[in-house]
């Protein structure tokens, strides 16, 4: 990746006897001041164009006594008792281009607060050998740092922790971030939770998010593992009553546990709470934080523990994720943001040539519907791998990863430029993979007999498609370390370069979670491993991202939400598509798998379920729902039906030189234009909720004096996501700079258009 | 390997009707009967001679309630309501060749009773999606088999789960193997610990063993973990009041946690204990176990927990490891038995050709006793791998695995046909590796600038020697597991063929524990990746051993005791080495260590802890302390003062075609005889405690009209382990099968003959 660096930097030295220190983002709108109490507590609290937006919080992390406190891992918290020993400021301007993504080029442009602070403690002397002497307690100073980055819009605050004498092993207990909200705002939350995030999106005031907790959670999620009753989940949308949109969630966050947000309201006994680990039950923990309370309408973040219930081990020199605050008083500032990005690393590999965006087909959303099986037999009560010879095995003659099948979605793909064809359930193990705390579940490199690797890869290559490969790992990650690299070495013999990885059910090792410290280095060791490889990964029920695919670009997509799947597991609210783009999407690109036509499954299928959209607003997703990898994830048969639409998928790009987010609203609606990558062609698209929409797209974006082929997607007069979803109408004309398209979005619908540049 | 086999099978279909069983074993001398209780309990109960080895017991384990109970996880424990649906009795007798061992072939000898049990119980019903339907209870028939296996030396029992519709996947809560003792017995145990072994073992009556427990744990070595007062480990030996001397432990524990007991004294309230994580103390199970309490002198299994508290995942078809009593009258059948490899698989591996028996020396005592490091340098307060160029870091100038001494090592070898040298602390990461719960503390292929890894095995290859891999994990077994394959290619390419492991410190991924399951795998695992690369494995501070290296020949060691290290960290007893082979050696050889010369280590280091043992007494260890893999312990120079005791060294064999135990007594004395394999050649070695002991050394082992060139290396009258320890005469003759030597060991000491046939 080639960056365009435009460094400037100011570097000042302020008085070592500053208490306080401030700083406002480049155009003034920001304003972050720090401080540190009367008890020594660091205190931040940031405005926006003069309104409050984070009153002022504490910031500081709890550490857990280890049994090996006297060997140099420390007791003391790092919580209060601080005093400032420096503070720098600086500013950061710079210009970068990303692999893939929304814009061609991004503007890296801050100014930077990063304060020195010190605590001197005294604390028990131990014998070398872990003996407490009982008596003499010795002096104990350790410094960190708080790094304050203040966007436009937004900023990212980290601690830092340089390596030093008294400060070199550290378990966290909790990290005690604060986000002092400045009123009941309405929030777009989902309950916190240490394994799952493919719960409906809860819109509420913060003051009804406990009384709301329960019936937002999906008990029936065999991986449901919330924590409090006022537990959410980052990224959080708010909007304030004034208007304002308020984001937060973090940026970076590798080998460190992923971060919930706990608020204190009226009922807060205890801000530590804990999980009950034999049931799906929360219940307060019982012993309450030593810390007082905060303000109600406060956050305080909450990280996901290990099995031992610990947050987090620590190595100096080290520091946290971003936490960021993101504020606009226009929502779509919110989707236009890089603020996530820009805080991450930049591009970590050398050689990047062979990552690029996808459009794909698959094997899948007939297994998800449930009218085939991934799995190739019924014989066996359950499966040992190495104690079945599949050669002798009877098949159900339900096992959809089969040579037949898998030709007909090759030939699809190669039909209608579709790169890649996913096909999920080629290997063996499928017969009982999920949630039987099975270690040895699946080796990843040995085909169904029906799934001939060589031959169907072979026959894709020949047609210029690629396969995608399938490794779910039933969570059983010590398995899927074990098995990987001779995985991947599969995969480039045979020629695939890029792999969907699953984490379907409860962590092994057992008592883990998926949003655990181990497991997110697990998840980051994967996509470092598989670029070894020239391998992309798109990681399923992994961690929610937090902008680390600039710094290893080829993470190419994640799920980390709720996706397509669940119209087929009861549905999702038709305003679903226009939340995730404000929570979800902030942190990277979500594999949706958009583009069901057939929305009533049950016309091919047993399946009773419905997909709460409009062919139109399907097709919309494609560009509201960024991402690098779109699927196209009804049944070929299904899109032969309705080719004129399917037209649209055939033509719309998946990587982009510019975006503009034309109108937005959280739930609401989101109207982009997005011009496709090294060409001059725009693709437009709006998906809205159950209220329907109606857009005046104003094609202002577009070159002036140029002409272009304009073909217009539309919901049809008639259109309705519940009664009338397949009724859509197809327009051609010629447009130019100037002219305004009026365009009406049905009820859960939406429209799609393509703007092919005259030459 | 060859293996010759007389198999006699006879197969006895018994009565349905039939409510009890019995099988004596081939002799006669032991009887074993089985019978369900009232409650429909599976009991057993053993005699040997007539006279009660073990009372009346229960079998059964106790099964947790998971989560996932509705989804196939069973809850209903397989404690009681048992009837005997099946019973088969058969007899086995083979006799095969080991790959090393103490004997050219081992004969495996048994009777054996599978009794087949039924359990029908009524569980509640569950929809597809997890809900109790909350009213219908059906029906729940499961079956298990438990096998006996009956020997002239003892027995095994296991457990048996057949793949059937109502058992496929259950969670172990814990298992209740009952062994009711008949009495007040001695026994020689060590605190049952879920992470450590190193302790010196106890001498006492069962009664006293809560009395003692407390000052039994040395509760400053960091990985205590013990759960019980009256937990003890297994191998258990015992001695009865009238003679018998009884020995509990396990055969072929593979995939299964590792098994301690628990004895039920007049203060047990609740078998189920449980450890506090947060402390070094054990704390009583808030919930007493709903089974009745078994009779006093009752062990009770107790396995090894993971993380999460629970004991095992298991899915069926599977079965428990065997657990093993022996018995005898005779002392010397506790050494000589092979019940143990017996009860393991024959060897899993095609070609053994690689797999050698060897004495080495190792750049390793020095550091032990602290005269030099394994750490290269003191520039930083920790390391973190990937940011050090350790070209430009400085020296402390202490390093041990430097290019020189490592040269001076392998001339030290060549010259004395040691085949091989360890060289410890060769890689980098030692500068801060243990209980840091640091994950990457290793990448096991990068050396320091002062080890040139090509030169050494360059340098140590033209003189006839290997040096041997030291693989040290730290415990962090995820780290280990990653770099595994890469760190195996490396020994490959340089020509190691054996690896010395370490897991020192507490396990990653953390809440594990040494001996659970998941780690029981990861040994074995590391063990079956070695062999695919030819490499012979010696872990120390793993789970103890249970006969594996039958399967796994290459297998060649492990520490799991208190070894000779612990000289170094303020002595062992002099018993101990006459503990050992009753306990920790029935399961597998013991990398001890022996052969320490200088036993005052202040006379060459700063140490002030001494050896408790004589030259003669050193050298006796390597004949009393089995093992295929012996270590030359002490420093070359150290030998060189003692050269003409170094010849017993050089001359020992380490394989052997017979063996004859002579006498033995636990915590006394063991005297045994050992041809060398392949020759005519015998050693012996006899070994005693602090009181001494004389010897009348009977040569009738020896071929009748045979000469044999005698050379006898026996403590001088005035030696003693603490006054004296270097005090020894070597005498030579030629003696014949009818001579008797007669021998004094001194206290703490021991003695060593070379009987090499004349030609």
């Amino acid at each position: 990746m080639k960056t365009k660096n435009l460094i400037i930097l100011l570097a000042m030295l302020i008085s070592q006897t500053a208490l306080a220190g401030s700083v406002k983002s480049p155009n003034g709108n920001i304003e972050l001041k720090f401080t540190v109490d009367d008890k020594g507590r660091p205190t931040y609290e940031m405005t926006y164009k003069g309104r409050p937006v984070v009153n002022p919080s504490h910031l500081g992390l709890e550490l857990a006594k280890d049994k090996h406190a006297s060997r140099g891992m420390n007791e003391t918290d790092l919580m209060e008792g601080f005093a400032i020993k420096d503070e720098q400021t600086s500013e950061q301007d710079e210009t970068w281009q990303p692999v893939w993504g929304e814009t061609r080029t991004i503007r890296n442009h801050y100014r930077e607060l990063a304060v020195t602070l010190e605590q001197t403690t005294k604390i028990a002397e131990y014998k070398g050998d872990g003996t407490n002497l009982g008596t003499a307690l010795v002096p104990h100073v350790r410094n960190i740092i708080i790094r304050f980055r203040v966007y436009d819009d937004g900023i990212g605050l980290r601690y830092e922790f340089p390596q030093q004498k008294d400060l070199n092993y550290f378990l966290i207990k909790e990290e005690h971030t604060e986000f002092a909200m400045a009123g009941d705002h309405t929030a777009w939350w989902l309950p916190g939770d240490y394994d799952t995030q493919e719960q409906e999106t809860q819109e509420s005031r913060l003051s009804e998010i406990r009384g709301r907790f329960n019936q937002a959670v999906n008990w029936g999620n065999s991986s449901v593992a919330v924590f409090s009753p006022t537990g959410v989940q980052t990224s959080l949308q708010m909007k304030s009553q004034d208007g304002l949109y308020i984001n937060i969630h973090e940026a970076a966050c590798a080998d460190y546990a992923t971060m919930h947000l706990e608020l204190v309201d009226a009922q807060t006994k205890a801000l530590t709470t804990k999980l009950d680990g034999t049931s799906n039950a929360y219940t307060p923990a019982p012993t309450p934080s030593p810390y007082p309370l905060p303000a109600p309408f406060t956050f305080v973040s909450h990280l996901t523990p290990d099995a031992t219930g610990l947050k987090g081990a620590m190595q100096t020199p080290c520091h946290t994720p971003w936490r960021t605050v993101m504020v606009s008083d226009d929502a779509r500032d919110m989707l236009a943001s890089n603020l996530i990005l820009n805080l991450n690393e930049p591009c970590a590999l050398d050689d990047v040539s062979w990552i690029h965006p996808t459009k794909y087909c698959g094997v899948w959303w007939e297994m998800i519907v449930g009218k085939s099986n991934w799995h190739y037999t019924d014989d066996f009560p359950s499966i040992q791998l190495d104690n079945i010879d599949w050669q002798k095995v009877k098949p159900h003659g339900r096992h959809a990863a089969n040579n037949e099948k898998v030709k007909r979605y090759i030939d699809f793909a190669a039909k209608n430029g579709l790169q890649q064809v996913l096909v999920e359930g080629w290997n063996v193990g499928w017969e009982d993979w999920a949630n039987m705390w099975k270690r040895d579940v699946f080796d990843f490199v040995t085909p169904y007999p029906d799934f001939d690797i060589k031959m169907l890869n072979d026959y894709a290559h020949q047609k210029g498609v690629k396969l995608m490969m399938h490794h779910e790992t039933s969570s059983s990650t010590q398995n899927y370390e074990r098995h990987m690299e001779q995985a991947f070495q599969l995969m480039n013999k045979y020629g695939y370069d890029a792999v969907k990885t699953g984490y379907v059910g409860d962590i092994i090792p057992r008592g883990d979670h998926h949003y655990s410290q181990s497991m997110n280095n697990h998840y980051l060791h994967v996509v470092k491993e598989a670029a070894k490889h020239h391998i992309m990964v798109n990681a399923h029920e992994a961690t929610r991202p937090t902008g680390l695919c600039r710094t290893y670009p080829n993470m190419v997509g994640n799920e980390s939400a709720r996706g397509t799947e669940y119209e087929a597991f009861g549905g999702s609210r038709p305003d679903h598509t226009c939340i995730l783009p404000f929570t979800r999407l902030q942190g990277g690109p979500m594999d949706y798998t958009p583009g069901i036509f057939e929305t009533q499954l049950k016309s091919w299928s047993n399946n009773t379920s419905w997909a709460r959209i409009t062919i139109a607003g399907s097709l919309a997703l494609y560009l509201t729902m960024y991402s690098p990898l779109q699927m196209a994830a009804d049944l070929p048969e299904n899109y032969e039906k309705y080719d004129d639409a399917f037209q649209f998928i055939r033509d719309v790009a998946c990587d982009w030189d510019d975006s503009r987010y034309l109108e937005a609203e959280p739930g609401d609606y989101i109207t982009v234009a997005r011009k496709a990558k090294g060409t001059d062609n725009w693709f437009v698209g709006g998906k809205c909720d159950e209220q329907g929409h109606k857009v005046n797209l104003r094609l202002d974006f577009l070159d002036k004096g140029r002409k272009y082929a304009c073909t217009i997607y539309a919901d049809a007069k008639d259109a309705h996501y519940k009664t009338n979803p397949k009724a859509y109408t197809i327009s051609r004309r010629i447009v130019k700079q100037s002219d305004v398209l009026k365009l009406t979005e049905a009820p859960g619908g939406g429209f799609a258009v393509s703007l092919i540049a005259v030459k």
